[in-house]
């Protein structure tokens, strides 16, 4: 007999998403290990039974003060892996969507004061009270809308002290929010305006100072670079990321999202993790991708809220034999909370199928941020993080704009849904 | 003295949209009548004190048994109009997804038994109740995101019975939601497979039996049309509207969607209350509606879900001095549910400012479903509508891609979360 603290029973339709291999190209909706008429159960935060309702009743028995719930033909997915985030900032940028709707480009917002640096000045200047309660709120955010594992990434402050206290907030805010937090140091997001003219000076602190200092202190797990014209050449992303690797960080890439200059081939030269937004990469980098084992991130909200979309763009990566993860990308340029919302983007912009959305929403982008034992699917033993949806079919999930779940547990307890 | 047995003070921003005429052209974020440390109270369901919160203390009492409400800093918003929704249908369609990723068009759907005569289908077979359930689930999901006005569309039956029996749900609907609902004749959104080769005969079902009978029993205040090659053609439309006129029903088209066929043109010959879609529609036809008094209605997530995006229409629209107005389009080709990712699209997509998308979600839109006098604004008197966002202020609507409001009032009664 199996004692369980939660069983969910009544499910309409399960997609477990531990069936074949991670990361996965390509899946059918039919290879997502769907179970219908099915229930689960948790004990102490895990996943103790995962079928079929009939079963359920003759092997698994609630523990005294245990939750039972009825799915009511509901639908259950694994608890959804961010692969991107950019939550540790401080402040909005409102007024930008109207210049932005105006015409302004991104180049003519940061000249004016706004952009990138504003944000970086707003982080500077803020408290830790305060970074902790606005990135609180963001995790919460996501969090009620079904996502359970988080990467989140420093990058607003440009200093060795200040990338440093933002990589030191991550743990406290898996803390507060009670999400699996996968940290990122990103000191090389930009060229802060006091090194504009020495950007190989801010290439050398972040490789001499921040990178020895963030590997020492155990504060990251990977280290992502902007490689991009104006923010950091492929030759300085390389430089960095090979310290970064030497230090056991591994690599991540902003690449090619504004113009082609070659950080999604550097993100298959360096053994990167993944090679993230891709928005202009060239389709004779994608095989080198694919051989060197990386995945690509796509964050199909960031084109649509900097009104450069690439519909297609996911469609052409999984039929080139490309594995394909999601992100938010959640920041003061693109701000989404709800991972179903990206995925609806995954569908209807990129182009994924709602089964290959919901992989690389799940098992890939847990690949992607090295959770691929832990998050991303639901199996015995795993972390008991799964969300129910009140939809007919877990496919409703893409096909759908917005759909918000109305469950979401982490470890077995649910997440408070506000 | 002024009683009110609600009370919401604490209010960071409050944009009243209660200055200026309805509708607007292009209205900036300071001309909404916003109002930074306010607070609002509520009586009997209607607006009784829209202030600062130092009048309030002053001159509103809280009633025994009252509600008091901290903003704690988050903005007020008037309850969202959602001015055009296909709510009423059994059944979704979400292979169709994976359909239209892999290219396949609305035609070559509709060919393989899918699209609208599929829903048509599911819809005459469904029961009443179960009618009433999914629609029921999807106002309150529209609910839930800010909304308490909707309109409401009959046409997934299209025979004399069907179309009827759709329109009685309207107050049935009304009563089990809460919602202010605005109901619209849409006899014409297709022809119906038995009548495939009698198009003429289908009009005339329309105009001498269903039209009859719908202003006979009251049941609805518009007649809609689905004018465009293949559905009506601009006679056959002309004359549906016409004899609705003539029957006290005010005309609003579905226009230029697909193909331009002159559906726009046809919308301020007819005096329409709205056109609506409009995404092939020419400049030359919008100067037609403004002086018509036609308000445009964009329905930003459509032409996303059917991957057919046109950038910037709204903005042109405005520009030229359109009237415009926002819905949903909530339908199982278009499946959304919250107006504030509408609002994004707005912005994102069809380039409106948020200043702009907010009236066109509000005020407009009251105006395109002829509620210009009860709904989108906060204002002494009115009905206590209302959306409270945990955002410091009202331009994070349009910009933000998905905020979710926390607390949503209808009549001065807090919506259910679920």
């Amino acid at each position: 007999m199996i004692r369980a603290d939660l069983i969910v029973d009544g499910i309409g339709d399960l997609a477990t998403l531990a069936d074949g291999a991670i990361p996965r190209v390509g899946d059918a909706m039919t290879e997502l290990g769907q179970l219908t008429g099915a229930a689960l159960a948790a004990d102490k935060g895990r996943f103790v039974f995962v079928g079929s309702t009939r079963v359920l009743e003759r092997e698994v028995r609630l523990r005294p003060g245990g939750r039972r719930v009825d799915a009511d033909g509901g639908s259950v997915v694994p608890g959804f892996v961010d692969a991107h985030t950019h939550v540790l900032f401080a402040g909005s940028r409102p007024t930008e969507a109207t210049l932005k709707v105006r015409g302004a480009t991104y180049a003519e917002i940061a000249r004016h004061g706004g952009g990138l640096f504003s944000t970086v000045r707003a982080t500077r200047a803020a408290t830790e009270k305060s970074l902790l309660d606005e990135a609180t709120r963001r995790l919460r955010g996501l969090a009620r809308h079904g996502a359970t594992t988080v990467e989140v990434k420093s990058g607003y402050e440009l200093t060795p002290d200040g990338e440093l206290r933002l990589l030191r907030l991550i743990p406290r805010l898996q803390r507060l929010t009670g999400l699996n937090l996968v940290p990122t140091f990103l000191g090389a997001h930009a060229i802060p305006p006091e090194y504009a003219d020495r950007a190989d000076a801010y290439v050398d602190l972040v490789v001499r100072t921040m990178l020895p200092a963030v590997a020492k202190a155990n504060l990251a797990r990977f280290c992502d670079v902007f490689c991009e014209p104006g923010f950091f050449t492929v030759e300085q992303s390389a430089k960095i990321l090979r310290a970064a690797s030497a230090l056991g960080l591994r690599p991540k890439i902003h690449a090619d999202e504004f113009v082609f200059s070659g950080g999604t081939r550097l993100a298959a030269e360096v053994g990167a993790a993944s090679a993230d937004h891709l928005l202009e990469s060239r389709s004779r980098d994608w095989a080198a991708l694919a051989a060197a084992g990386v995945t690509a991130v796509l964050l199909p909200v960031t084109p649509f809220a900097s009104m450069v979309t690439k519909p297609g763009l996911g469609r052409a990566m999984v039929d080139e034999g490309v594995a394909v993860a999601l992100g938010s990308d959640c920041s003061p340029n693109s701000w989404v909370e709800s991972m179903p919302v990206v995925l609806a983007h995954a569908v209807y912009s990129a182009r994924l199928t709602p089964a290959e959305a919901l992989t690389a929403a799940t098992v890939n982008a847990a690949h992607a941020v090295g959770e691929g034992g832990h998050a991303g699917m639901i199996a015995l033993g795993r972390s008991a993080d799964f969300a129910l949806f009140d939809v007919p079919s877990v496919e409703h999930l893409g096909y759908r704009v917005d759909p918000v779940p109305v469950l979401v547990s982490r470890q077995g307890k649910p997440v408070p849904s506000r």
